[in-house]
């Protein structure tokens, strides 16, 4: 598609704007068309798609060009862990496929993307350095666990309508940590700090630029990514699929920043973007699951609130031992929201099986809404 | 009715022993005929109502005369807990409104105890000193989180019928503790001390005594009110709602120290209640959700014990990190016992949704079982 | 029949091949017809058997037989452990049916087991020495405890149709030793170490011969057995149930000594088999649950493998406050196995209900195939 479309801008100057907005028009959103497109195409091309399905499933998206936009920050970044990251998401694809898992939801990226998070992460905690190749083995293995995690929550969780998330990722992730620790001779690790530790007394000025930049730096700290550029990139890949999820990337952020300042946590954790990212994937949950109201709203900032005080408090718990708390925080309140029988936001919830990006399930409810309403009136 | 009461007793003596009599079975059990009354009377009212319930709903009573005895306690034993519990109360209930929670259930308390309780152990744990205002902050926003937990808990522990009962209060304390930690800047907790830590070699005796009035305040302790004058309204409160409960209570407190003195604990913890009210609340569970017979009465011992033991473990486990047990102990066997399989105690299990007092049950038991027998004849 | 047996050997020696061979065959797999044939006797009989395979229960069998020789094995490692496996044993079965159980359930040792296990580890980690008789107390209850435990977690488990397994005892065993610490008066305990400790660096070379002797360990483990004589008898024992999973205990004690070894544990760890009990479990589950092919010995290998990691991680976990591990990696790691949703996998699964040894899983499954084929060839 791109191809094609690159092939006839210099021709007509005149269809160019309307080729655009068609192009961008088949690029955002779910890309269901070349999901179909793909059925009949050759498996490496679908296997393709599946993957960059999976990059972007981490953070709640279901794009495929959201993944590639999402790989490149990561290749800009660290090469080192964007390759660990691959070489994730491939070991627990096959795992999937291995083990039989439905077609469809391995091609979709569902048993991806915590594989390629274990991968991600597992890079950025060791400590032997760069293109350490040891590395690729927990790594390959790491992948497949959650895979096995995955496929054995599914059943579990669904009895409750409930996503199995990235419960795999936060779980393999610390038991590999806990596993080989800081002084393993193969596999040496960086502790982690709590950010909350006694010996954070904050003497110097809060330094509002760097807290903005951490706000944005708390979107990309999803994927481990402390810079600038590949967070902006990784923000881009979300405004991709809907706008309305880097509001709510950015919003959540903000608020677990402010969550944050008020439990003064040491600055460093504020101006890195870590204690933004678990009130951004908080917020995204309620705009992925909830059809966009102001009831869902606010509940969006309330599940982004919680997640960050819960991280604070799970971070200070786990870095005792010198563990992270990843995005635990994020996951557990997310699934707690999801759980809410209050009537005035039940009507809102859309089941597992039905989301898509916030726009089309705005517009689809509207629809429905519609119809109803005419079913009603004759 | 207390209003009328009062007028009419100067002029007939003869009278008023009847009428006491009448008021007295009128104020005792669920009040289910003031319950009833109220729901034409209009909203504050019924949000007091409610609320005194939700007071009495921590100590497993459903009774708005005992929550205002409670209240009365909580007040002599220190007013700056007694507002911040009653804050906690509105939050976690108004919370519950606009989530548009069940009426039925908002109204009888259900929503209101867990940030009752939370905002109470708040005020205990907190090192800032009493009318600390900015502690209204997090009172507000803990309440408010247990009914987040309570309304999300809910459909996934009534798959097996069980109650939600204090797991969100447990739950959210413990979050709140760990993320605000002993040197907060803003909010400073009191550390906990573990029961069984090294450093308490008893070289005292025994002060039997204290041991005794220990036992007594154990059943304060559900409130965190560590006096012997609270402690008693709380108990006479639980009277007023069935007298088999205040002898659970008293008997479950009283084996629940006696298993702290078998684990050799510190005697601060016997002599101060901490050991006694998880037993207490382990003892009532049974008292509540099994129809009284011999058999439930040695399960409620039986839990007494599984529960002062489990304490004992789980305040060892958390005291490493200076924090408390709370009630975990007594919610965790409460809810195991409720799942018990064996038929010898199946048939005396009461469901969730049927509970009322240990009289009644046992009165709308023998009744039912009556009619059965004669059904059975026919 | 062992008395017919006796009898009849010295007269015909011809015969006493085939009377052998008949024994053995009687002897093996489930024993069934000893178990219909005990139906009509008196109770201690019916207590006997359903306590010899309870024992047996432990390590995945059900044979009265195998639990009679690991119980040689266990007098043979320490008399005084022996009697208090078996008291353990006794007050968990007599809860049982105190709480009413289904009978068939109790005689077939289900609510044994995790007593006998409890009251094993209690002995082994107690500190105050052998026939220390205050240790009977602790052990009764612990054993009550489990039946609790076992009688609550069933209607919970068996919605996704999982096996309680060891849950019970370990949740108990962990409790009992958080609940004494190693500094109690009356119950202290050893401290568990941590395999990956800091202070572990393996200065030494391995030693070949202990790390095969290791691995035969790693299955005398399982029932604390440190020994090789033991371990050897319980090996026999695993043998006369079924020869597969003889082989799988071996294979996955083997299989989790590799993971040790990648993992640098202490070197102490490797030769005294406690890093290959929880391997050999989580093999032999895949063995019991599903039927033999190579997807499913596939299968028990990776399980083994995850079983062995996560063992190592929680070890070092809890071996921070000198806890063990006991058996919460395989028990863990075995119940989502049995989750597992691949439709590869799926179709070898057998009901928790109707698991009986591999040898007869693999023959009911071949005639079940045929009859099926035949039906669909008409």
């Amino acid at each position: 598609i791109w191809m094609d479309f690159g092939k006839n801008t210099p021709q007509r100057p005149g269809g160019l704007k309307q080729c655009f907005v068609s192009a961008l028009l088949y690029c955002t959103g779910e890309m269901q068309q070349l999901h179909t497109h793909m059925q009949d195409k050759f498996f490496p091309l679908q296997l393709v798609e599946g993957c960059l399905r999976g990059i972007s499933r981490v953070i709640l998206l279901n794009n495929p060009l959201s993944g590639a936009l999402i790989l490149a920050a990561l290749l800009l970044e660290s090469p080192w862990q964007a390759l660990l990251g691959m070489l994730g998401l491939l070991a627990s694809t096959f795992t999937a496929i291995i083990l039989g898992q439905d077609c469809e939801e391995v091609s979709s990226g569902l048993y991806g993307f915590n594989g390629m998070l274990v991968a991600l992460l597992m890079g950025v905690f060791s400590s032997a350095g760069d293109w350490y190749l040891w590395l690729l083995l927990p790594v390959c293995l790491g992948g497949a666990a959650t895979t096995f995690l995955s496929s054995s929550l599914a059943p579990v969780l669904d009895r409750w309508d409930l996503p199995v998330s990235v419960f795999p990722f936060n779980t393999v992730l610390l038991l590999y940590l806990v596993c080989t620790g800081t002084s393993n001779p193969f596999f040496p690790n960086h502790p982690a700090q709590p950010p909350g530790a006694p010996e954070s007394i904050n003497h110097t000025q809060l330094h509002v630029p760097q807290l903005l930049q951490g706000v944005v730096l708390g979107v990309g700290q999803i994927f481990a990514c402390g810079t600038v550029g590949p967070s902006l990139l990784i923000l881009v890949a979300v405004f991709l699929f809907s706008p309305i999820l880097a509001v709510y990337a950015l919003l959540g952020s903000g608020i677990s920043t402010i969550a944050g300042l008020s439990m003064s946590v040491q600055h460093s954790f504020l101006y890195s973007g870590l204690s933004g990212f678990n009130g951004a994937l908080g917020c995204m949950v309620v705009g992925v699951f909830y059809i966009l109201s102001w009831r869902t709203h606010l509940l969006s900032i309330a599940n982004a609130l919680l997640s960050a005080y819960t991280d604070i408090a799970l971070s200070n718990l786990l870095g005792v031992l010198g563990l992270p708390a990843s995005s635990w925080a994020a996951t557990l309140t997310g699934t707690l929201v999801l759980l809410l029988t209050g009537k005035n936001l039940k009507e809102y919830r859309i089941p597992t099986g039905k989301v898509t990006s916030p726009e089309q399930n705005l517009h689809s409810h509207k629809q429905w809404s519609a119809a109803n309403t005419n079913a009603t009136d004759v």
